[in-house]
């Protein structure tokens, strides 16, 4: 089938629909219902969410986040249950096998492949995939190195992203991590990147343009109607 | 002025607009804009971020942010040139003046006044402020105690909200700070609370509707388009 701008503009305000809905969903919780978050789990960005492995425990919270994706960063295969969770709540998954090396196995050398996390930083800026979710095993080093490289991509100084992956990682903070990082060509990527971007912004420019226009109409329609019953 | 249903919608959307426009901003920045996120700095959830004190240098990163409010948790006058910056842009100021006392002097009581907690947190969680920025000096224990207890609010458990202090305490957390989140009445506060989401709430639903009317009306439109169009 094919995507008409039109179509396009609808699902842009229904994935903003679908995310309001998620934060007032999470405010509105009965008093019983107590949520546990996957560990070391944070919001990165607008739709974009970062933890350890999710457990059944999780699942209840993670329904609050009314994902539209998974980005799974280890090699082995998603558990059972997770897949069952992720079919009832209609979530897609993206995997990218990174081994989890100790540092002391690889040397000086990082074990993240640059080429594996350019493909997962592709999925995770496209917003079609948003809210997604990004994990790993421990939400530390595989996620850590893909948001440190989203953050390069937001034009972040190299401070802010070091310290961001620490606050992660804490006393298991890899200096072939922040390396990787650091090394990450971004410059060679930007104009591939920005390719998804622009498409996207000029969907997005596109439907609020439609809906400036029809809230510009309201409001003359509700000065009439101020006029109207004007004493 | 008087506040109606239709310019509440207005609000509601133009508030949408402005976030997504903000998350846009944030994407689509020059290479040489290399953006300073204040120390500490974090997404908190879906309008609301968390920091250290914000210098002049993080200026230009909190622009990308579009905020429409800041909540200082100290009891120190707002520096001449972050008021200077609050004027540019609009943001208005929301102090609530907590003493940083260290630990060792408020011996086993916690430092952190509940009623003034109380009263951030309905700020905090009043939509009309957001996006907003909450902040002491250095992200940790002020702004760590507040967003402790809208975690709270928003049911976690207790060993999730506590992991959160410590990823930005550090080696600086703080046991008067934890206590003072598990103690932390929120029962008591529930009903009041509510109050202010529900009210926004239905002002949100009223909105969405209104689209959703809207996007009905344009697919339709788009259908008979494509049927005149078809071969």
């Amino acid at each position: 089938c094919a995507i008409t701008p039109s179509n396009q503009a609808n699902n842009i305000a229904y994935l903003q629909f679908k995310k309001e809905t998620a934060a007032k969903q999470m405010m509105i919780q009965d008093d019983n219902d107590v949520l546990e978050p996957p560990i070391n789990f944070s919001m990165v960005d607008e739709g974009i969410f970062r933890s350890g492995f999710p457990q059944p425990p999780n699942f209840p919270f993670l329904k609050t986040l009314q994902l539209r994706s998974i980005i799974y960063l280890c090699p082995e295969p998603y558990p059972e249950e997770n897949l069952e969770f992720l079919r009832s709540q209609n979530i897609q998954l993206f995997q990218f096998g990174i081994e989890g090396k100790k540092e002391a196995s690889s040397s000086a050398a990082s074990s993240i492949p640059k080429q594996t996390i350019l493909e997962a930083l592709k999925v995770l800026i496209d917003v079609r995939n948003h809210p997604v979710l990004i994990h790993c095993k421990r939400g530390k080093h595989r996620t850590g190195c893909l948001v440190g490289v989203l953050r390069k991509f937001q034009n972040w100084c190299l401070a802010s992203v070091f310290e961001e992956y620490q606050r992660f990682a804490g006393a298991k903070s890899r200096t072939t991590d922040l390396r990787f990082i650091e090394t990450f060509d971004m410059v060679g990527q930007r104009d591939c990147l920005y390719g998804i971007i622009h498409h996207y912004y000029r969907l997005a420019y596109y439907a609020s343009k439609k809906r400036s226009l029809i809230l510009y109409t309201q409001a003359q329609q509700d000065m009439q109607t101020h006029q109207h019953y004007k004493p």
